[in-house]
């Protein structure tokens, strides 16, 4: 688990509030329940109104992903595929059917089971790319409900501020209550771009990150599957996935190696 | 039908009239005729202004279908293609003349009848994918009527509350009707940011999702005819399809099966 | 002429109009001749310095396109090609010569003609897509000059309400001239943010549908004058043709056939 | 040379001046020292920081480009090369040795002499693109530092309107320099704005526009040195070429020929 | 070392003081460690929020390459290629083997290296592409992490001032301390937009432009090695190297010449 995003959004409010002792604030005041139903509420509905009700779901889900997930580098799939390809050039692809099975990787256990079915690799390829293009674009859509909701936050707080300004206005006749209200007034404004730059913003961009860093790891997979399939010397199989890598893992892959 | 815009939409609206009777206003002094008029109505007259009239007529279309539209996976169409393959491989192309006229899609629907008809399979997936070029492109000018009209309507309201406050600063004689009159000014500016985030904005990410999930399902149709006309071996087409789809409808169809 | 344009600027402006004085303000009121000066001198003068002379020559002539220019769908143009390419295949290439003499589409005429010609059907269509590509290029500098105009206003505007702060609160001495000054100073805002919401930006919307409806008529043209140049079957051509066009020319097209 | 930007930059700043002259301003008031300082020397500090030593150097030669630059049509230099085509066809390659001396354009020149010297037409080709990306991504780079000017010099004002401000807000004690005070501050947002909207942003449109036009015109020595190298018919290159001109280049060029 | 951003965030942080102390300010009053720890440590949260542990950590390193990174011209690496094509043409592709040794250029040694290993030239090319691939992105990755920081900032610092006004609100019973309260809060949003504009954002387009000139060089580098490898003539391959630079590294590489 990698936990950027749980000390971020954890840390982000944190200091926030921290910041708000120490200018002798006092953050229960900054608790307004009108104003955190407002904010709150009305951004996901109208976040839900944009898609469908299994893009909510489906960002319900990735919510989770985004605190909790696991991130394996793409070096990782490395080792796996050069032993494959090196058994397979020994033994025969039918050999693989057995070291499949302590595999972790989905699309490579897909791509090597593919592979010994005797599918074409032209066609084999086409298959694993169709599951990364359906990937990219499932995993586009959950980052987009949290960076919808973060574009929607602030104009809702904005909403809420407005809202409670004409009440302030309307109400011109208790000088002694101002303050408060136009204080009220603007914690809405605070929700909305609080939830949207310390919530919804960092988990939109982080579900942006984890899909690409799980693609290049796919990248790495089909090209590895394309070369056992090939029947490729094992020694310019790594080659091959190596220079796919980016430079800090290319170098921790070296030290392991 | 989906029902995620019309609970999104109206539950917007609920939530931002509930937090207003929950800060003691009263919705009703939210009502403002020349704001409303000014808003709805100049945010339409420039959003017609950047297209065609028959853009704003498909605009009007586009609506009705962003709140009850029926929303069709693409896995359900894969069963029928499956099933279309699997007969066209025992009887022949001809067989599927009958079984055609049972079809909801109606790109599929087309596809089938083109090979029927002996056209050449290079020329079939042309025909379907001009079809599909041309649907997204009408498409995205729909949702982009709805998106113009978020963009618009803010900056509209803004016009609004600028007028407001000319009139109400040249006429500072009366100072116990300028909180009524700032107030209102600013009715202007809420309506337009309330107008673009609750009602605009959604309803064009919605048209824009619909139509992502058309053209899905039209890709999977595509390359379903396209392996129904070479006369693929039925589970290699399932195979080939169910890697196009994203995994949770690939899990939904496993169960299915 | 697609009024489209014509009424929605004008409709625009008239609300704007009617609701100001639905509250009660003086319309006069909002003309104030430095306001105008500045915001409608300034950013013309800072658009034209984004381009050359011959770009703000042709945004000129755009204009008047953008306002009274006639919308021709691509369908129109699908059955004179289909009876160019009946005629074709019965009489000859060279029977098309007369029949061009009766055609408005420009481009029609040119392809036909370089067909008859006898040159390369390759080059001519290389030769007709480069006409598409400069006609794009061209079209998008017309309409990127109103789009940039609607950019550059508002904040024009914001400079000249600016100057008007400043100049108002160098004179405060006069407390009661302030109300009628900081009016004034804020109407270069309002004819900012009313000239690009209501006019420029709409304009440049504008330009760039239209040359998107042109450009896909050129495509159904390009896509017509291959299939007369190899004799296809005026049937197919038909076929082609119409599936490049959107849904419901699709069916107006039926209907009229 | 087209003074597009010339008029453009200068006339901007003479109609804002007598915007302000008109409402009775005095446009000496504007000129105050530490925000010109703040405003002019921040933006390019930052700007600066954002690329090399190099980059900004470029960018200064530039800048004398965009006021001065000539504009060179691409229909004019389809005369000489249609010329040339004609030379090459009856006399050889070897004869336009000759020829090439009194040509302008440089890259036209190094396509001919490359041709000349009998190097492979796709060689040819291969070398004359990679000029015309090499060019793209240099003229790319410098509009880019006029573009990030004018992105940074309206924050860097507000920097200085709310420094400007909050020295105010600890300074209450003298309440008759307020109003001074606050005019002040404001300055160094109206020069952000101003030298944004009247400079950094009409210059990085110029230098991105200019850069198009010469892209266009490389485009058709491209076309043309690759039809002169393969013996093409002039009156076959003349059609070629005029299909590259936006039309209203090719009727300039028709009523010339 | 290119010393442009150091002399830019160091001289823009220099200028906006020096125009604070021109204008009568006292910059020790900006310093106010609740509002520095709000900005600059939520803002940092929150964009590691966004991404991976190992991404933050390739960031702090990147940091330093925007300060003290070495440009090197893509022009430098022309002539050793040029050498190394003479060497080979004239002694074979193994007498490179030691020349390699002395060159720093990473990427040209592996792509030597691999061309004297006697791999397939499209192979090679792969490989090296697939470096520049993997590069671009890791490159692409860290400039994002500043962009991002230079997003949040402002709007962290408007959750700084809006929370420091509701406290102002609450406490209207002190109006001696007001103006010292508000200029307090707003000390906030100058530090978001300060730290913005003057650090992040600079930074964050620095570490694009690098990326892009050393893509721009590894580029020249594979172009270089397929030369080599190929067997090409070595004054060929310095024209086609040539063609690749910007213009004045052409002129620059010209006189050294």
């Amino acid at each position: 688990m990698d936990s950027a995003t749980a000390i971020g959004v954890g840390g982000g409010f944190a200091v926030i509030i921290g910041a708000n002792v120490m200018e002798g604030g006092n953050p229960s005041s900054l608790i307004q329940i009108p104003a955190l139903v407002l904010v709150f509420g009305a951004t996901l509905c109208v976040t839900l109104a944009g898609g469908t009700l299994a893009d909510a779901k489906n960002a319900v889900a990735a919510l989770k992903k985004a605190f909790t997930g696991k991130v394996t580098p793409a070096a990782d799939v490395v080792p796996t595929i050069v032993g494959l390809a090196d058994k397979a050039r020994r033994e025969g692809l039918l050999a693989l059917e057995d070291a499949v099975k302590d595999i972790d990787d989905e699309l490579l256990v897909k791509g090597v089971s593919l592979a010994i079915d005797g599918n074409d690799p032209e066609e084999v390829r086409t298959i694993l790319e169709s599951e990364v293009i359906a990937k990219r674009r499932a995993d586009k859509q959950a980052a987009k409900f949290f960076s919808d909701a973060g574009a929607y936050a602030p104009t809702i707080g904005i909403i809420g501020t407005v809202m409670g300004l004409v009440h302030v206005l309307e109400n011109l006749a208790r000088p002694e209550e101002l303050g408060h209200l136009i204080a009220a007034a603007f914690l809405a404004t605070l929700w909305g771009v609080m939830s949207a730059n310390a919530m919804w913003l960092p988990i939109g961009n982080r579900l942006k990150r984890l899909s690409e860093l799980d693609v290049a790891r796919m990248e790495v997979v089909i090209e590895g599957v394309s070369a056992i399939q090939s029947g490729a010397n094992p020694r310019v199989v790594r080659h091959r996935l190596v220079s796919l890598l980016p430079a800090e893992e290319q170098s921790a892959l070296a030290e392991a190696a």
